[in-house]
């Protein structure tokens, strides 16, 4: 049984508490935050409660929390710290895995030198990466998560990629952030996505560009695909447990709808983990591939996360995706209960 | 076990589902769709499928859809319909129940004439109403659920109640809806709610206003109480299961943080089924008292329907607001957890 | 001919500028600002334009831009500044006017402390108030004002004012704010809107609460007053100029159609610069009044602006409102044209 | 002078009539409704009210209105008729313009084969087409606008367009119409607005793919052209007087703040004529260019409207571009005042 002790419980610390509960071979060993707060007290009644630093211990024991120590002493019980904190406090807390030699899984908000290794499943397969040589490894963002997958997954030599990102603006639980009527671009040109994307696949000629839209559900990506020859294969992203490829004959045009299904099919926080492709938007035209997808932001890298777990600490990085698609059941399609 | 039949399958025909499927003594005997699309496969794979119509039947067996029969076949098997169909379908469908003499729950989008009673738990309970004594029950709307509620919790006489209603344009998964940009004023005033709340409390005085603004994510109320005398207890209402006063200290202001901590706590949907006061923003002034509470449409009227099927076959209102709130885990806060 | 210099060119500098350029007897003597940019080069082809501190002067001059002194300068050959400088930043220039012996106008978004006196037009009528006594006087915010002029409004006695405030989250240029999709209350309850109508009103007994909401488009404020006895009249406010009481007959609910008709009118940024009650929406129920009404944030403080400094030059504010209201055409209603 | 006759006095209407107002050899000679409403006000107080059909001259007159007589007798005293109806209505009305003989322009609303010529200046110019050959013309679409004039502008060959339009969802007079939470994907790819562009530019190779997202406030468009050689020179779209290429250094991201600079400048309706590329989003790579560009819906078009007109009755494409840049002073640019 790995202990997995998880520091931040914002929207990514909550979804990789639920996903390492329903593993078969995992536990988690404790949760550390920096304040009390509803969260706090949710922990507090399930799991062991883990300040961050000692003065978080003191203002949450303060608040009448049962607190079992800092994250120093969580990573003195843990296999491995899986740190879901704020942009930049990851870095910090690195300083604290490495004191106390614990290897450590930090998330896309990160900057890529925090960690030996950037991370996704389906491209670390594709390239045949061995990710048990590390101890540090970044999960990249919700973004370059969606597009490394749908990418990895040909195995027909592509030319060029070219991306525009319709980024959301903020999370459901972030009021303070806009836009709230307009659409706002990133600049320069070319976004840092595809630069992220390259850390994964380096040789990819890959251009994006984003903006953000006033909407909290999801981002859209409209992909252009160019392949050296007509020869690639739809069925090679269909295949994918990870990618939905929704068929057009269903009328799901919302993230909401999405949302729905995944709540019927009880999953938590009715995550979509899977990049969903509309069937209605696949444009197939001699060598050049178009669709768009869409990336629930808040899920989307979760399975990810798991993976990346699993194969720091094991290696075999095929047999974790079965093993996680199977305890979350990404096998089964949202459409194929 | 009742058998409890379920027409239609959107937003409240799914979380309907979910909570009988959680009740002791409830079971979903089918559920009856109008078309085949990914909800009628999920209902196929998981629960018997019936369609409304003999159309709908020879429709969903066209699309390869295992389907036991309609509506009318639905009703002989069940102890109760509870009617979940778009607005003014349900009136349609009554005949059917009628004709076949099954007892039947409506929704709060079908005209008050389509029941022989309305129906809120709080204030059912409060006037010693005995809704066994109906063939035919409306549970009233979210916004009509969340002002009743909370104005029945008093055991001081009320003089005045106004409210100012700020509804959500749409529900997540109707992207065609408005406003985007704007607030759009319910005309005439008062707006309608405030008579829906007399059908259940008939000599209460109250003028509703009403406004729709760009958001999917819940109503607010503006209400002001104004008492008899100042000897109005603000304990009646932190006391009620389904009304959850937030304590000032959490800086909880956003419904999307609520649908977190209401996911994290394994509800399905993350819902919330609690009128939510926000305690910062009660005023209390002599015999007057001010607040803003949220109401989650998708998810209010969840626990009334429940009681409401209970009540309608074995009477008992106040027992079954204890066997819901139970199955539900509504008796702990969603902060208590 | 009052030369009137202003300080600050964003959203309220803008427009009036544009407000005192159509005055008979006043002439924009020049503005002051901060920043080389899009608005300075519009400046400096138009109007003298001045840096705040001789630092902007330094970095406009850098930029080409033809600079003719510092705020201090601007004082020199004006009559009267209007301080139309981000929140905050009025207290600070204040220290130069003062120096300088200069009277200037503030605005809502100032400290009330800043200025002798609060000035709204209809207000200051309503109570004889002669602003020729002060120096420094801040208009008061938009919800204040919109407030304001309709309580002045009527002849018969208050006994009490409710209202609700649904308040624009950001101004169309400023993308970064939120909330994108949810309604956010203020806290504590009463909101400090009602206490700022005090400063004008002092007696008046009225408590507001306040929302902010994803639009960028107008305020609406739900308001209900209660008076001493029946006979108040209706005719109050639809005889006053800066109220527009929308026909019931016209089916004009959006601020964007308000816009639009604004700006067919040659109304420069297509300003509302009435309160907009929504005929539709009033209920006269024995002493009660209740009705919905639209406030351009952007834009309806500006017939104040001009009248405050007007009056505080010359007094005689009720002369003032005439001669503003005729130049401004809003002596003509937005619909008869 | 030219009479010109307007159909319709929505968005479009309104802004054409004050472009033809503005033109040195136009005259409106009547405006054509069908319902008696503020708008229709507006014009009895300041132009000749025609109704369209017989019943709405009726129907008008009873609301006390001074009507002219129908579409058929502003026909007779009009040059030319700029059809604004909404969409799909221009067809309908083109009988009566076949019965009278009079010349029309159409609006990118109607299908194309309303009209013997599709319509955009610089495509025109650069393709040396005659339009005072064809009595019946349709200026095409916002989103066509903006890409044609852009593509059109280059005199580098152009191997490939990928285009991805992130479009407003409604304008802010259309308070009934989404999404309010979520980006929707048009179906199939690729959209229609690529083909719009070869009814212009028949041997372009264009695709188009379009998103619709909660704003109101302007479209934005992810361009990539792709020449057949290096040697292509961003200054062809600089020096367009209909382009305006947003220097680097101004931090101008919000439509709102364009809308701002242009009613400073005193442009009816805040109208923003000009693509506007923004310069910090532009990438030059090799063959390849990219960049974003806004596209506000509502004026975009008037510009190339007034050209139809002239280049209807006249010919000269190019020497009306001159007259209706000058008279709308877009020689000028925002910028540069």
């Amino acid at each position: 049984m790995k202990e997995v002790g998880i520091a931040g419980f914002g929207t990514v610390g909550q979804r990789v508490t639920k996903a390492v509960d329903s593993q078969p071979d995992m536990k988690v060993s404790g949760i550390a935050k920096k304040s009390a707060d509803p969260e706090s007290r949710f922990i507090d009644s399930r799991y062991n409660l883990y300040g961050v630093s000692e003065d978080d211990v003191m203002h949450m024991s303060n608040s009448h929390h049962e607190v079992e120590g800092s994250l120093r002493d969580l990573c003195d019980i843990s296999d491995i710290i899986v740190d879901c904190s704020p942009s930049g406090f990851g870095e910090k807390n690195k300083k604290i895995y490495v004191e106390k030699d614990t290897p450590a899984i930090f998330q896309g908000g990160e900057d890529s030198s925090v960690a030996e290794m950037s991370f996704n499943s389906y491209a670390g397969i594709s390239r045949g990466l061995d990710y048990s040589k590390a101890d540090y490894i970044r999960v990249v963002s919700c973004n370059t998560t969606g597009l490394s997958r749908v990418i990895s997954s040909f195995d027909t030599e592509i030319e060029q990629v070219d991306a525009t990102l319709i980024r959301r603006g903020a999370d459901p639980d972030e009021p303070s952030r806009g836009p709230i009527n307009d659409i706002i671009h990133s600049s320069p040109t070319p976004s840092h996505h595809g630069r992220d994307v390259n850390e994964l696949i380096p040789d990819l000629s890959i251009d994006t560009m984003a903006v953000k839209v006033p909407t909290t559900s999801m981002h859209a990506h409209s992909v252009t695909i160019r392949f050296s020859n007509k020869n690639f294969k739809i069925d090679n992203i269909s295949s994918m447990n990870r990618i939905e490829l929704i068929p057009q004959e269903y009328d799901v045009e919302s993230a909401g709808r999405m949302n729905e299904l995944a709540s019927a099919n009880s999953r938590p926080y009715g995550s979509v983990w899977e990049n969903t492709i509309w069937g209605d938007s696949l444009l197939i035209d001699g060598k050049k591939l178009k669709f768009f997808q869409g990336v629930h932001q808040r899920s989307i890298t979760v399975p990810e996360t798991i993976d990346a777990v699993r194969s720091c600490i094991d290696g075999g990085l095929s047999d974790s995706v079965v093993i996680t698609d199977d305890a979350l059941n990404i096998n089964n399609s949202i459409f194929d209960n």
